[in-house]
């Protein structure tokens, strides 16, 4: 109860549903990761959950699964008028974008030398994203876009060793450093 | 005869070799496209050919297959001791990178609502890449970044039309746009 920014996990639509319907309070921000295996099993759940949801999070071939649509630009017009303000597709070491309305965000991954174990780096970057939000308290596009940055960079830490490990070695100034360089990585 | 800015197009590494052996200045820079084919039935004259180039343009599953590596930053460490001094590596609808010692530029692809006709798309990239260089006389690693989002810039209005039609139509002010739509797409 009482949380401002919501984050759920990739589970049952209707655990989702009835998740957000027990708290007393709407938080500020709703982040819903969901996947293919809903969509096959329990659209109508999730097309009403997603009603009830800011941002949702997917990957490209759910993009394209949810909408009917191969472009990503076309799924992406699709699915924010399902719902959700904001839409995330994650495309893995391809990266991730951005949308809402008509704005566009391509964040690149950062190509590494190594993956030790690529195990929980969604979930590092959607927990990266709004953890970002949540403690700049800022929700506007502009914001998010550094959030999938934060996000991308955390993810990157978090498959250079086994589960969480290297996430609990990492200081502010390690991610801020990693941040500049995907800041220097797309800069031109 | 005379050319500063050579662009070997994906023919044989035969063709190729005896081309840059006849001229009788060396260009200020040489640009080679190739492809797994090559790769495949005529690999010792293709490395061959690599030691006379300064650019080499391939996809990154032909860069694995050259390298013997997963990683694309490993893979371009290798293929970066084989001759060229810059390697990018197209990866079509996720972008380009391009690497040169240490240092790594991702140029993402724009998404775009709709691709008409996709052929031609990587000779347009990697022309307009080379027409920017020449145009600007400029060979520096800051220059072929923005080289790389030109040639990203010009591929997205060649797959809007058939064949070359669109490529016909627009003026140095759609260019400049476009570009600008790229620079805006990845700034944080």
């Amino acid at each position: 109860q009482d949380c401002e920014f919501l984050l759920l996990g990739n589970l049952s639509p209707q655990v989702q549903q009835t998740t957000i319907q027990r708290l007393k309070n709407r938080p500020k921000l709703i982040v819903l990761d969901t996947m293919n295996f809903w969509m096959d099993i329990a659209l109508d759940d999730l097309l009403a959950t997603l009603k009830l949801v800011d941002v949702l999070t997917i990957n490209d071939a759910e993009a394209r699964q949810l909408s009917g649509e191969y472009s990503l630009v076309k799924a992406a017009e699709k699915i924010l008028q399902m719902g959700p303000s904001y839409l995330i597709i994650k495309k893995g070491e391809h990266g991730a974008l951005l949308f809402q309305g008509d704005r566009m965000f391509y964040c690149p991954a950062l190509p590494l030398e190594e993956v030790f174990d690529p195990t929980g780096a969604g979930d590092t970057f959607v927990g990266g994203f709004i953890g970002y939000l949540a403690k700049t308290d800022d929700i506007s596009f502009e914001n998010m876009r550094k959030a999938i940055v934060h996000g991308s960079a955390m993810a990157s830490f978090c498959v250079e060793k086994f589960g969480t490990e290297r996430l609990f070695e990492i200081t502010e100034a390690d991610l801020a450093s990693r941040v500049n360089e995907f800041r220097e990585l797309a800069s031109f």
